[in-house]
């Protein structure tokens, strides 16, 4: 089993009301293939610049990680991101100070990759997203995530690639944007209903809900005492989500949802540390400790 | 087994980014006798002028409602609310026309009512909603609603009667105001540190957290596909709770999970209509149907 993590590598500079940090390892692709490491093989696809420091290419070189698609390009500069968090974290100001190779050079699936399993597609065009799911030969289960940029600008190509995958995640404001629906429940239902096989809506510190045809899951958000730093949550869900289906026999609506709790577990563990910090030390141990007291946190019984 | 409700019963303009209403039965109390009324019978504390219309009289004479302590003033008018909704539902603009004898007469105990074995207190100057709490000779069980007006203007009267309280329910901004924290998680159990029983955070359409000295729960929302208006959700929320809460056996760490849940349901069908009109029509078995539903739409597995 190998999972495809395709997405930006980039340097984060983050500010939240409590603490920042200035040229920091971050980017959607370095999250979700952290994230997923924890359950399956990950293979990264992502363009850096010829500035990418190598303590940060040293903090991706991990067992379960394979970087031959992590192409440096001659001339390029590696992407920059920043972000400002609000007094209660649930709102930020972003900026892209230098969008570098991440939107320049899109790198293409190297050709032994097609064998890859399932494939997680951090933001990106949807054209290209869709070239990568084209150059599978028989993945199990796919993933796209997406960004306001790209509903904005390009929603009927962004429409016709998530048709394609097996799951689309996408917080709240970004599935009430893209169907033109104020109620999440009646947005999920309509992308259902016009060809997408799965939505999962992320809320954040609300946790996520979850539409397909067969199914509807909604899971509360792991309460967590302190919040550092919310970058990467939803990045870090969908490599745990998809990595934890990547090893499952059969991807049933159980499995599925199982896989939603430990997209959100390892997502918890992503926003206590800065940038991808806590996603390098986590263990598949902690991670499932964390599902078990999800499980405690939240069950009730039904008979009197 | 007979809950008080304390709290306003008023007359209330709404509107919604779909829809209005204007003279229509409101208030905290309603909600709140409506919902517990599914579950135990209720005993009604409220006070209203002389303007205050027969026929929304008679929407509130039901016959697990006593009505012995619906008081009319002479000379006084009835209380008057107003709110507007944004496009999403999740934030409101209020207002108060004529706050009208809810603020200026404060209906002491009926004498025979210090039998009462709940009591659910919706929002209410904290020092009338503490001498309720005395009145009453052994309840099992009692909940302190507030608003952020004795927030601001009483919060050391205010964290003196929640103390008191078995239970005491805020939302999210509310709680964080009144702990000084940012962390709901964290806010809820520097407020237990402080004395407090079982803190409910009210997260609305994202569900509801729990928090006492021996237990943690949290609840998503149920996903509605149409809210219509979420007036008095959170007043329907404590009714349902406490209501169901006053028919149990034991007050043990497993019904007040359940109890939760059969709150956040009886809050989901109040949003389904304008003010507490699908209250009114509500029935048991219906929701027991969709506490049903909502262990279906949340149950995940633990083992591999």
């Amino acid at each position: 089993m190998t999972m495809l993590v395709s997405g930006w590598v980039a340097i984060d500079d983050i500010e939240t009301p409590f603490t920042s940090v200035t040229d920091s390892l971050g980017g959607s692709a370095t999250c979700a293939a952290l994230a997923g490491s924890l359950f399956t093989d990950v293979r990264l696809l992502a363009a850096v610049g010829e500035d990418f420091p190598d303590e940060m290419r040293r903090k991706l070189e991990r067992p379960r990680i394979d970087l031959a698609g992590l192409q440096t390009i001659k001339g390029g500069k590696t992407s920059r991101w920043g972000a400002r968090y609000s007094y209660d974290m649930n709102s930020r100001e972003t900026w892209y100070p230098e969008l570098g190779v991440s939107i320049d050079h899109l790198p293409p699936l190297l050709p032994e990759w097609d064998d890859c399993t399932a494939a997680c597609l951090a933001a990106g065009h949807p054209v290209y997203q869709g070239e990568l799911l084209s150059g599978l030969r028989a993945p199990r289960v796919t993933l796209v995530d997406t960004i306001k940029m790209f509903i904005d600008e390009t929603p009927e190509e962004l429409r016709q690639t998530i048709r394609r995958a097996d799951f689309v995640t996408l917080n709240e404001s970004e599935v009430r944007e893209l169907a033109q629906m104020p109620s999440i429940a009646r947005a999920g239902r309509d992308l259902v209903s016009n060809g997408v096989k799965g939505v999962i809506v992320k809320l954040g510190e609300y946790g996520a809900a979850f539409v397909s045809g067969e199914d509807y899951f909604v899971a509360p958000g792991y309460p967590l005492e302190d919040v550092v730093d919310p970058t990467g949550a939803g990045d870090s869900f969908a490599g745990g989500f998809l990595g934890y289906l990547d090893t499952v026999p059969e991807i049933t609506r159980r499995e599925i949802r199982r896989a939603i709790i430990y997209g959100s577990t390892v997502a918890s563990f992503s926003v206590e540390g800065l940038g991808p910090s806590r996603l390098l030390t986590l263990t598949r141990e902690e991670v499932d400790g964390r599902y078990r007291q999800f499980r405690e946190l939240t069950h009730f019984e039904v008979d009197g």
